[in-house]
């Protein structure tokens, strides 16, 4: 019985430990993919083309983002980043599973896109551990502190346009479930060649 | 976070091998709860009212069927069986999950009553081997092998109607899976009360 590949999406507000559960489930589901950024930051030392980027120049990522080649994008410390949409479509072409983490707006650009992708919310465990973890930074003013707050407030609300919602106030909870969530998505009919049973 | 409880609907084939998929899950899932049947077959020693079955008869069975107050129900061997909505409905509103086996046409009624469960469907490995498994057994005339061959054709092609669908050909993976749905199925965005974040 074959089943297609199809792309999960994990978002949340940036405090609520996306990379390090996406990491997890990584070294867990060997056949997950991680689905490569494209970027305009130069390649540091020892960062390969195609396995930690595809670097490419600001005029062709421009061009990519124009011709809809970017699943999302954004500007981040004056480099771009973006999720190439041809790397994505050639794992799921290939049956796989592919895995992408972005910010809350990322995800809203690739719904866009591909809304059928498996959305996943990952909540932080409440807004006041999110305020003691900026407070505890000690990098913020009072008048930066509230507008942070405000707007984990409005991204908390995105979840209703989610598909899953994994609260992570324990991270060995969250990754089992984030894995449950692909595997059941793989078992789902949709995505799954029926045979012709015939006799 | 809240999550609401549903109902888990585990249907395929009379030898596709739910009934021990079943135990298996329930053994690794304490929380999950299984829906006890009602029946008008007499208890057998040991059995007990409210937990094996519902020990009715037939009058207030007919009574049941005819008010919707089962899910489903059906004739086998001389006495009726079905599924009782109130018990069903009771673990689902105390926030739990509750899973019945039930076969295609026990489905397809419940499926009506409750279009918001959670329809699975167990596949056995193939038609061969499910021929094999008829034949071993040496009760079938050819004629009734031929008979229940076309059966299991068309019990196979309503895998389409299901939510998902799991091949019985690892009775431990198919373990898994069942277990992932029913994870998975616990962190829809669509079954958690979602709180109001303001600060």
């Amino acid at each position: 019985m074959q089943r297609e590949g199809f792309l999960v999406v994990l978002s949340g507000p940036s405090s609520a430990g996306k990379s390090t559960l996406l990491e997890r489930v990584l070294l867990k589901m060997p056949d997950l993919r991680y689905s490569v950024s494209a970027t305009t930051r130069p390649p540091r030392p020892g960062e390969c083309e195609g396995k930690d980027y595809f670097f490419v120049n600001e005029k062709n990522f421009r061009k990519m983002a124009d011709t809809h080649e970017l699943l999302e994008w954004a500007e981040y410390c004056g480099h771009l980043y973006g999720t190439p949409r041809f790397y994505v479509e050639s794992v799921i072409a290939g049956g796989d599973v592919v895995i992408t983490d972005v910010n809350i707006d990322g995800a809203r650009q690739i719904r866009e896109k591909m809304p059928f992708g498996v959305f996943v919310y990952l909540m932080p465990p409440s807004l006041d551990e999110l305020h003691k973890r900026i407070i505890n930074r000690g990098m913020d003013t009072e008048e930066s502190i509230a507008l942070r707050m405000k707007a984990a407030v409005d991204e908390m609300q995105a979840v209703i346009d989610y598909d899953y919602c994994i609260l992570n106030d324990d991270l060995a909870k969250a990754t089992d479930q984030l894995m449950a969530i692909i595997q059941a998505e793989r078992c789902k009919v949709l995505r799954t060649h029926i045979p012709v049973f015939a006799w």
